[in-house]
């Protein structure tokens, strides 16, 4: 009884610099792979990419039990590229997520900071490819071609992913299945290099069994480009019939004249310690941007992949993707060759290695 | 006994790797809050605001016992802005403080690297709301007025706040009270963009019972702008009273003919688990930079704050101040319509939440 | 029994949040010093500097045992300047290196990333002063003089150091003192601005008792600049007679018309718990660049310090360096006043501390 005692003692001694520590994590992701991207008409380009799987990052983040079933939390993330050391972004070093949080298990949770808006949320949740690497959902989702994303934000930042200086309220669990949340953001100053706008945005998701649907809206006001409002809507939803998971999601862009909307249908099929990832999708323009008529310039892009996994932590996988282009559209799968004429195909395919420490 | 010894053995094998890390410590802050600020004549602005309790902040360190009571330790604190995940600075990553240190129980600390300037750290251990939040004492520290401050440095980084390069000698504590330092920056190869000067540094004070009382000196010599040294003085006290504690602090600008006066009065009351902040402040123009006179150009402020603990590590906090501008003088509450005529009033509100960890 | 089973558990809960942690390790470098440069006929000039001993950096990294020998790593290292916090490289902030990895006891590593050449290992692992401090090779491996490096980068990023992009394998351990590796760049999009180049090398080594000998091949092409290849080869040798460690080194930079060779021989002196550390160096230029003749444009360099352990982590230095200069060369300690004549001599002294963390 004493000698465990004693080894208590010690113990408690030994351990006691770690537990001061055991509150604040420190995690991410290193991710790295070979990419070759081939544009009709133009000569292939191999390249390393950093983050074809899931963004390479560091995460600084932590909980505090206020007992009761509340905590207090921070969350700070940093996107970077392992090719080169450079942050994913030059302005925002904390680009992925820089928030702090008062939580209650029955209440739901305040969040204060950057963060993702509730329609990006709401649309990667279905895509087999999450918005990154060679069949990504952001080849559909970009402020170059005249539409309505370039129309509300011109180059500056913009909300279609993340907004800054958002208030959030989420919902807490426990409600049968019932999930979501609300974000406003108070861009009382705003600034345009950093994509300070005002945003207001909801979603609402129920899970329950092999299923899960959900909707989300944001608004954004920029009076820095334009005067009217930027609405990103998305609605989707999943259904895991056990020997393959599928959704189907759309997410519509509307500002002044012009509409985007983007569908996807998805697939995850395991198999083994793998899974193979399928997705279709299609980008639909329609009306106009002053007195460009934008309704021509659809793009539809397929992806296939899969994912071995080495370990719960580390994962090899293979991407590959095709982008068939319409009208004036010239979207493509970054890395390649510029200077595709409209109308062109673009293809990628891609190898790598995913560790999650 | 055998088993004890098989538990000893199996918690050296488990503790080991956290214990490698047992010397670096991951720290820091997070804060948020929302805060509206009106400027007399011009449209209120409300917007969210990082670090207002306290600068948001990673703080990475650690010490390592060199024995006989000696020890090697570093510091490196990176300021960020919770609203949007930029550095606070976009050139100095580690813009909080970055050192190396050699310190002995007996004889000291000698310090290598950028930290805080003597005056500024007399400053702040008397100012209620510690330079930051609607009620700081930065308000009044500013380089954009004509005054010694502007004069001195222009618009290049000052040192009113921090300096690069600085060697520092710490006093030891066990000296019945007494506490101090001196700063030295080598700035040979001094640079304008990150606030490189010549700087030469003191503080003195001493602690006792419910009494503190502490003076310092810096001087800096910043050949860039202009030929003159640039000199900062501040002297103050405190005296816990119990139910209140109370403060007095003066600190004084001067460069050429010109010289910045600043005076505040706080005090700290204990209201339960929380506390109530007050400061009344006033600066005070004196002289002229080249033919303007600037000697009409004062302002006041008030603070007025609560800070509601919710655990040590985590609170609540909400702050009211009041800026009063005479003659030409335009200081205000950051975050406000800018354009305030002269002589103006400057209101701002604040509330949000501070977590340390 | 039941109670030693208790312990455990209860040490099992306790140490359960370290242990997610123990993966990843926050480790680095803070190193402060103070340096004297003195240029023939100009002022001399006393500055701090930052890693003289050893370079300021903070390491975030991790290994996961993948089971059979094999593992997975990641590796983010970021340089830093100690002086004023700055990031040692403005745009790339885990400058020192980002990788991840997937390694094998008996097959060797595969590492995709950025991190050092080949050639520049080879050379580092003989030079005592390891390319830092008034001493450094550095001082002779330079973009500014003309010659094969500016020749091949002008002043975009060089590849003498690291790479971009980079696929290696590195050969295991136990082959009987056999070591080495090769690395390939994917430099398919290629900026300047990050020195991006197209790089393949070449490392073979042999370490056996007090001896090791090895070689080392890095050819870039850069067809920003130039359509012409840069090749970076080194050839060492070092021999460990106990009283003294030696070692020889030669790295030849080639590029068109124009070659530089270094030349180095080193040696480490035990004196108690410090070391002696000296080296003498040549950079010998040939050829020429355009019209320009470089033949005369030599230096040569002498380096001489000390450091003192006060800990296995924490060290005491002092280094003592010379520059003579030929011809049109004016290579210089870093830190004294710009602007010595061609063929000047350049002089530093430096005292510091280094801690490991």
């Amino acid at each position: 009884m004493n000698k465990n005692a004693i080894t208590l003692a010690l113990l408690a001694t030994v351990v006691a610099p770690a537990m001061a520590q055991s509150t604040v994590s420190v995690s991410g992701i290193a991710d790295a792979g070979l990419r070759s991207v081939s544009n009709s008409g133009l000569a292939s380009v191999r390249s390393m990419v950093s983050g074809a799987n899931a963004t390479s990052r560091l995460v600084i983040r932590g909980t505090e039990d206020l007992g009761n079933g509340n905590s207090a939390g921070f969350h700070l993330e940093h996107g970077l590229a392992l090719t080169n050391g450079t942050a994913a972004s030059s302005t925002q070093f904390w680009d992925r997520r820089s928030t702090v949080s008062l939580a209650s298990k029955t209440a739901g949770e305040l969040r204060l900071g950057r963060d993702f808006v509730p329609s990006y949320s709401n649309w990667s949740r279905y895509d087999p490819f999450s918005h990154v690497g060679a069949a990504s959902a952001g080849n559909f989702v970009s402020a170059t071609p005249t539409g309505p994303i370039r129309s509300a934000f011109g180059s500056n930042g913009n909300t279609t992913v993340r907004a800054n200086s958002a208030f959030q309220y989420l919902l807490p669990g426990g409600l049968g299945g019932l999930e979501g949340g609300l974000m406003l953001t108070a861009a009382g100053a705003r600034s345009a290099a950093d994509g300070q706008n005002k945003v207001t945005g909801l979603r609402l998701g129920w899970a329950g069994g092999p299923m899960g649907v959900s909707a989300a809206s944001t608004t954004t006001e920029n009076d820095l480009t334009t005067s009217g409002r930027f609405t990103d809507r998305a609605l989707g939803a999943s259904y895991d019939l056990g020997m393959v998971r599928v959704s189907a999601v759309v997410r519509q862009f509307k500002q002044a004249g012009a509409k985007q909307t983007n569908q996807l249908i998805g697939a995850w099929i395991p198999v083994g310690q793998g899974e193979i990832k399928a997705s279709w999708q299609r980008a639909d323009l329609a009306g106009q941007v002053g007195a460009t008529v934008i309704d021509a310039n659809d793009a539809r892009q397929i992806g296939l992949g899969y994912v071995h996994n080495l370990s719960r932590r580390t994962a090899l996988y293979t991407t590959y993707s095709r982008i068939t282009n319409s009208g004036a559209s010239v979207r493509v799968v970054p890395g390649g060759t510029s200077g595709m004429a409209a109308g062109g195909t673009s293809k990628g395919f891609e190898a790598g290695v995913r560790h999650n420490f």
